[in-house]
């Protein structure tokens, strides 16, 4: 074969990457099942909604969907960016909170993962700064670009809060900000995302500011960056109904760009706007007219019906946790629980060893970066039933 | 502010980038509404299906959603690659053509459109080639990651036929085939695409087939690229429900990797995996169900049904424009029909004078890049009505 300066190569980031960590956990899974097909499963370590949909919501998209039999109200393509009235019901959820949104600034997509991902594609020489532990795609997207990276320790020693103190004011950043934090649940307050907000705008740095679990916030810590004072000239934040809905399997998600962020005098909303038009084909009508429902009166009431469930999932889960003597983060604004491994195992082992021992399913924390190691992540999204019997075999050791 | 080497900076590739094609168009009909509010509009530049859903179709996407509603049937986050049961009926039609396929070597997707666009992660240094005129997104996406890019015009002189003849061997490439094209509707056979894989394997470049059309083949050209001898080692075939069952709104479409098409000795099969897993979170259930359905008999028989009345309309429209002497490209594998402009004016002067003269909505053909100018784009899709009151109104100059 030829070699010249013209040759196309693969993305050798690609390679050298390992295994997305739940692809790992499930082929772990299956691998069990396979050598125990009779033994009782108790996934703690789900983070996907199983409460099933009330009636009420599955009838609206139905309704929806019903519009596509008649020439009348058949509807093609649908716009790249979303519907008005779903954007319209946004900017109201938003005004409530006094955050003034113009519907150009939202755009609808079909997960925050894919945006949170896809973003990468406005920038280059990225200098990307993420929490350790976090949601491993911030990490993953960043290596499979090849960008530059700074990890940031969240330890017991810091409040697993993090802080821009550590960063070099020289440069800029593009800072990954998941409030409450996936794993540790951990929750940023106004003054430290102030601090973020302060130093993002002093450094042109943009935030990337993930709420996904925003609905779970029991405190009175912000649930949008924008409820901060000048994020709107450095933030982005990206939203999703997959949790506070339950759209897990439905697909519908949004981020916001404010106009007024621009960067080397462009403005990065302006540039979204072309990427979401060449790189995807928006989200279909019926999913959204569901999603709108979810922000009516009636559509929060069975929503917050469903994050109470989950919430008391965590309440018992904590409560015997602590019964046990357990280590464990103690926030409240979070589905999930960052647990210390009682026993001297790697995250990795003492996966194995609930898998194998009880027939516990954990997420180990070494998954959400280095600084997870010696811990697992248990989640109030697993069935109450899977709860309280994982709960009965314990102290797990 | 400083500057440093670590700065990062916005793609610029975005900021040089014109406006999507399709965007520009919807902006010209809306100011032209604003202006003559009680004025009729044809609208034959539409590239989207406008048919409604068949009922039973409808009915079955509605039955898979009941089972959100039970906890025992409800299903969460989709898996990334698709369902086993959409999988196994696409290796099934595939396996009707003589091509064997492994469930993992398919990969369902919410659309062509992004699958063709973000599978440019994969690559580096990439030369794309890419016919003139055809589907904007492709040149589109590789001018936004600037990319090295060669047109390769479509000319009466040529049949309209993209073939690597000119192309050098030194070197490799990523080669875009839209076949039936969009939107010269010229379609590639066996001997054609034969050369292209035959070309594709000695230079290792990658071949990426678009058959967003193929249900409109009418002759004997292939539907697949996996029907040319040894495309099993140079392509990817990207393909869609959109076209064929009228699931423009509803989302979903599939890319086919074969596990035989390696580069440096990766596998791009598993370097797509990897990137699905992490910037993709799939298809929801009930939206596979109803593409599943499409594929049984019942559900063939309805979408014949439709591509008949698409058929039927490109016949009248056909008639229409050769008695009144237009010169077009006669292909009838395709939705549309590539005419050339019969006076002189450019295709946007054209596009601006059919729509301000008679109403009529083309697509000009410069959108599908520079090989296009004096051609417009019509298309089958449109509505029945449409597409009789714009034959009325012809000569249309």
């Amino acid at each position: 074969m030829f070699l010249t300066e013209f040759t196309m190569k693969i993305n050798e980031n690609y390679v050298l990457q390992k295994n997305y960590i739940f692809t790992e956990i499930s082929k772990k899974m299956l691998d069990f099942k396979a050598k125990y097909p009779t033994r009782k499963i108790y996934n703690l370590g789900i983070g996907d909604v199983t409460r099933p949909m009330d009636k009420r919501l599955v009838d609206k998209i139905k309704k929806a969907l019903d519009e596509q039999i008649h020439s009348r109200t058949f509807k093609g393509y649908p716009p790249e960016t979303g519907y008005d009235f779903l954007k319209t019901a946004i900017a109201k959820k938003y005004a409530l909170r006094g955050i003034k949104l113009d519907l150009d600034e939202i755009f609808i997509s079909n997960g925050a993962g894919c945006d949170v991902t896809n973003i990468l594609n406005l920038f280059s020489d990225v200098t990307a700064v993420i929490a350790n532990p976090t949601y491993p795609a911030y990490l993953d997207s960043n290596n499979l670009r090849g960008n530059n990276c700074i990890l940031l320790p969240l330890t017991k020693k810091n409040q697993y809060k993090m802080l821009p103190n550590t960063l070099s004011e020289n440069q800029n950043y593009l800072i990954y900000i998941c409030s409450p934090n996936n794993p540790t649940g951990a929750t940023l307050n106004y003054d430290d995302l102030l601090s973020w907000v302060n130093f993002a705008n002093r450094t042109k740095s943009i935030i990337l500011f993930d709420n996904a679990y925003e609905s779970f916030i029991e405190d009175k810590s912000p649930k949008s960056i924008f409820e901060v004072k000048n994020a709107k000239y450095c933030a982005i934040e990206i939203s999703s109904f997959s949790k506070s809905a339950g759209f897990t399997n439905l697909r519908c998600s949004y981020t916001i760009i404010p106009k007024t962020l621009t960067r080397q005098n462009i403005k990065i909303n302006k540039m979204w706007l072309r990427h979401q038009c060449t790189f995807f084909n928006g989200v279909p009508y019926h999913i959204q007219k569901g999603a709108f429902f979810t922000l009516t009166d009636e559509g929060q009431r069975i929503c917050q019906k469903n994050i109470n469930y989950y919430k008391k999932n965590l309440k018992i889960l904590k409560n015997c946790l602590k019964k046990n003597n357990f280590e464990f983060l103690s926030s409240n604004n979070s589905p999930y629980v960052w647990v210390k491994i009682p026993i001297s195992k790697s995250s990795w082992e003492y996966f194995d060893f609930l898998l194998y021992t009880y027939g516990i399913v954990c997420v180990p924390g070494s998954g959400f970066g280095e600084s997870g190691e010696g811990y697992i992540r248990l989640s109030a999204f697993a069935k109450r039933c899977d709860i309280i019997s994982a709960t009965k075999l314990l102290p797990w050791v």
